[in-house]
């Protein structure tokens, strides 16, 4: 305390997220303890490989851990602070001080309380760089020179942090007309061969009235040597990069449509439309919706092919207001989640896939209420489906808890994912999964203090949900059973 | 522990399902206590009544627990395993040996870690069969011999666990078109006159899409005598059977429509639709759905004269996966609930009956948005509405919690109907009665700890819940009052 | 105990809605201190200000507490009570006698069990009335003497009351065309100046098909002196009535939409249906809907001129049974939510203003499934936008719990507008106050408890929500920074 400034401690609660009665906590810290030092496995990253390739050191903690995080940026926006004073927006209009960015969001500190922000950057400085004292307007140059000053150091450069942190495997997400050139570097390097692996999304290509289409569409012409003049040369090229993506590592899929809607249409339907937006005519949103739909089931066709792992995740209305998508682009924290039918939407392609022991399909969700109603329902019968963890804004304690409480009476355990990051925050990778192993182990404590499993099984599941689930729901189709979860090893 | 072996004890904890919290847990001991032995009243079975006529002893543990539980065969198939291995499919493709689908049961018990089948299972097991170690690959055979000793007693036949279950009333489901000789047999046997009564499920009468509708038809002009060559002999005919089922004891019907709307339509286009329908014309879905909204109103309407009360469950798709169905039949675990309309679709009965104290109807759902949304508020003002258990998957430990917390600031606990349970498994009705009496003390136990609640108000209101008001909420309706619960008689 | 007869002891537990658990309730006695005592602020009320400017006595307890509070006598009625025994309904048909009526509603008291109008009433009969016994049959006369000898006092009437309520300020709810009389007389007395303001509430007027609504654009031309007979001078007349609440102290519009959409119309086509709506011509639900949606834009665009803060509550199905409202008109418990889409319904007008350091809005609901799926992450990110208290039904122990767990890790405390009360119950407001206190207490307390947050923190943000958040969430605009929470304020 220095008299009358505003400067807090800033510790890490050793029982933090688990439950407050002692009896329960001290189950909780029991399982806990069983999971928390297990490697991370992380299978639907936003990190760059680039990042990781290039090996450069992160400069300091305003570009590190503010301005590329719109979970941050967002709230400090709700407040009333233009984006520009966070450093974004129009090259000149902009902050360019990364001192003046970290002073901005150390004075609106208090606007993190209750949130999994606050989990995450408290845990990261703490845990990641050692500091001691909170963010706030009299802390923020103090923490900035700190931080700036442990950046500097190689152990704090992007793969000794990666080593640091505990991670097994990091899947990034990469256009299908990425290079890959960053994964095959670190793959040539001596002990990184498979640690970082790419991702298939082809959103803007399935998405016809994307803006960039047409110009994808020809990359990936050029890429893979096939003429994607017809919608037959689309496929093909398609199924091309999805081998050499395979090749590379990849394990999955990653679609992100606006419907959860899987209706095929008649593959000369699916040729007329295509080339009519080839031709450049104009797409109703409604004609591109239902294209998207159709290429969602023939991404699923293709995974019963190649193994690849089909995750969806539909339902948000991007870039909610416009003008923002205008001046300061995408992904900015203005998409906004709508309610989706997925009894409805996904029954086309669970009737042709979901019962296809080669095929396994992962959805996610940001609308809570399909996960009693719809979801647990479907992943607790379909062998193809896993429910995949809270996506998102529910990617934090209330909400992970409110998910296994919705879906696991319904579906268990062994039909979700365990736990699946989603962060653009490189640094905040630990955190998450720190905080995803307690929210589970509390969950876990809950039942065993209320009879309804024992101590031993909680143990067993909570190391399967941090492990063995995750790796077993993204193995490749046919070996996946070699990866199965500790509890089928014991009975099978 | 049998070295190495997965053998692990199971045993019933005496405070399972109460809340961990020390002081909470002694309050809701008490409550718990006071309505633990009270009577079984089980308004909404779908145990057959010939299993009670013909008093036959189980044969084994898998064909009395596992091949007719969807709850349990759905989650094993989850994993991968095929139906065929669980009792279920072609006659000579499916296993026909109970050991065997009694091991595969056992080897997969993990599945149901945090299910509620787990706890029915578990509570059956050790306090219907003496069981002391839980499934397992390695106990698979153990059990099944101890089971099968056990079921070839006379004190497990099913009528002396009807007695030991301590069962005051069980209402089976049954077609308009069943000659309820069953329900005459057991009624004739001393002892027994009005302790099974069947229960009028007209659905596939009412929905003109029925691939059976012209042949119940025909069978229920048969049984009645009444010509359903038009909609007049149609609904007379229906009023007929309804009355005959009022006669063999029957307190209520049963619907499980598509959607929740009761718009009624003039009689002479349900009259046109019904020749239409009879006549062979297709009909669409949309014609279908208008028809049984419209019957719904109709049955209501009958409900006022009859005295029958109306239960109505909405809002499930039906065998979503078509392969399934053709292969396997209904009644899977392919059954995936949607989004219901309540306020809207409910409003011209209401609007016609809902204040009518002669009308009473009973509302499940498995679309929990709908409670405190719709459904609380419409059963907290219509004197005729109740608000049935929670249904389906929401019949389970965190289901039952959501269900009061959702509902009971809105609604109160009297315009509910206390527990309702709904199920094939003849074994289960005990353990899922105490579990639905555990979580409502554990509800109860909170008001009281957290000051909303005297301890004897709570012990009443638990007392209701498990008696009472299901025996009043199903009350034939000129006489419902003498049946009042506990709390109204005490200040009526 | 008077041997037999229901007589319970009444008390207020001073724990009450706080945690059971020992020791997050330490950290919650703690929390709620902090905040227990601050003054009410009352932005949102239905209390008459003719209540306070004539400053007439109450005359008994059943004409204060029980005929005018539809939450009360909806729940007496849904046990099957006629609404007329509650002193509601035709002159000639309806009782009378508040002893009688006040003797129906103790007989009653069960039904109240688990609901917030328990926690009230019982508030208000201990707290304000010093009652020591429970409402029932028998004690319903020595209530009703006690209170009504109270009611007589000087120290029970409504100014008195207002004082020892602690109410810093009361905002009523207003008809723009409302003469806003008994706001100038009581602005005119000493010490009552800016203590009850008015709130500008237009809904009959931009709903094309209300019943009234000729007459009141009739009128509003009488009191502006600005011709109504076509769009332009009825915007200019509803201007200027705007103009007039600000002059009066007003710092707020209220809205009561059926959907949230604010679509703007093309100014000539608005034109158009204001005309042939004002010649008497029929006007579609669908019409009707669409200009209500263009008018709330209009209403932003005038707020951003004349800083009064737009509040929109939608979603609700008025009169859900039309016999009652034809019999005993509106506001008496049926109404029916439904489900509102507001990530689409507020786009047009958010895309507007949404981040005009101009504008405020403030939206309530009583669709809950929208806290974390929409209004969470639209308030987490637009500055204009603030999220409302739990409304309606939701203002309970259970709701407001839920709120924070669905809302605050998306959005933070500090883009809620903490507690804004709704009724008009009078004497209800501080038991509504305290109750909201004590559950953010108890909602901090866990964050507190799980390591979340400091314990100062916890108290500095239970002392913002009761007080600074709802004074700076209502601030008119230009003004606003003076009244920013402590929490800013330390940081700013």
């Amino acid at each position: 305390m220095t008299g009358g400034l505003d400067v807090r401690r800033l510790t890490l609660d050793p029982d933090r997220a688990l439950p407050a009665e002692p009896g329960t906590r001290a189950l909780a810290r029991q399982i806990y303890a069983a999971s928390a030092a297990l490697p991370l496995v992380c299978m639907h990253g936003h990190v760059d490989a680039s990042l990781l390739a290039d090996d450069a050191p992160f400069t300091d903690p305003a570009s590190m851990l503010i301005t590329p995080d719109h979970y941050v940026t967002r709230l400090v926006h709700s407040a009333g602070v233009p984006l520009e004073a966070l450093g974004i927006g129009p090259e000149e209009e902009r902050e360019h001080d990364p001192r003046q960015i970290w002073r901005t969001f150390c004075a609106h500190w208090y606007l993190f309380r209750g949130t999994p922000s606050r989990f995450w950057l408290s845990h990261e400085l703490v845990d990641v760089f050692g500091v001691t004292v909170a963010p706030s307007a009299e802390t923020a140059d103090l923490l900035f020179d700190e931080i700036s000053e442990r950046l500097a150091q190689p152990e704090f450069r992007p793969r000794a942090l990666f080593e640091r942190f505990g991670i097994e495997l990091l899947a990034t997400t990469d256009s299908p007309i990425a290079t890959l050139d960053d994964h095959r570097r670190l793959a040539a390097e001596p002990g990184w061969a498979g640690r970082v692996i790419p991702t298939f999304r082809p959103d803007p290509l399935l998405n016809l009235d994307h803006a960039n289409w047409a110009a994808e569409v020809a990359e990936l012409a050029r890429l893979t040597d096939i003429d994607t003049g017809d919608y037959e040369g689309f496929l093909a090229a398609l199924g091309q990069r999805r081998r050499d993506f395979a090749a590379a590592g990849a394990l999955a899929t990653d679609h992100g449509h606006r419907t959860a809607d899987t209706t095929p249409m008649p593959a000369a339907d699916a040729a007329r439309t295509y080339a009519a937006r080839l031709a450049g005519e104009e797409i109703s949103e409604a004609e591109a919706t239902a294209f998207a739909a159709h290429m969602l089931f023939e991404m699923a066709r293709m995974s019963v092919e190649d193994g690849l792992v089909l995750q969806l995740h539909p339902g948000v209305l991007r870039d909610h207001h416009r003008g923002v998508r205008r001046r300061y682009g995408s992904d900015r924290g203005f998409d906004i989640p709508v309610p989706v039918d997925y009894a409805r939407g996904l029954r086309p392609l669970l009737d042709a896939f979901g019962r296809d022991p080669a095929f396994r399909m992962i959805v996610f969700t940001v609308d809570e209420t399909t996960y009693s109603r719809e979801l647990a329902p479907l992943a607790g019968v379909y062998p193809a489906l896993k429910l995949g963890a809270p996506w998102w804004f529910l990617d934090s304690p209330e909400g992970m808890l409110r998910y296994r409480q919705a879906v696991t009476e319904t579906a268990g355990f062994y039909n979700t994912t365990g736990f699946v990051d989603d962060t653009r925050a490189f640094a905040s990778i630990p955190a998450r999964h720190d905080l995803a192993r307690r929210i589970d182990a509390s969950y876990l404590a809950r039942l065993v203090a209320e009879g309804h499993l024992g101590l031993d099984e909680a143990i067993e599941t909570a190391m399967d949900l941090a492990y063995a689930i995750p790796r077993a729901a993204y193995a490749p189709r046919p070996a996946r059973r070699a990866a199965a979860p500790a509890a089928s090893r014991r009975t099978a």
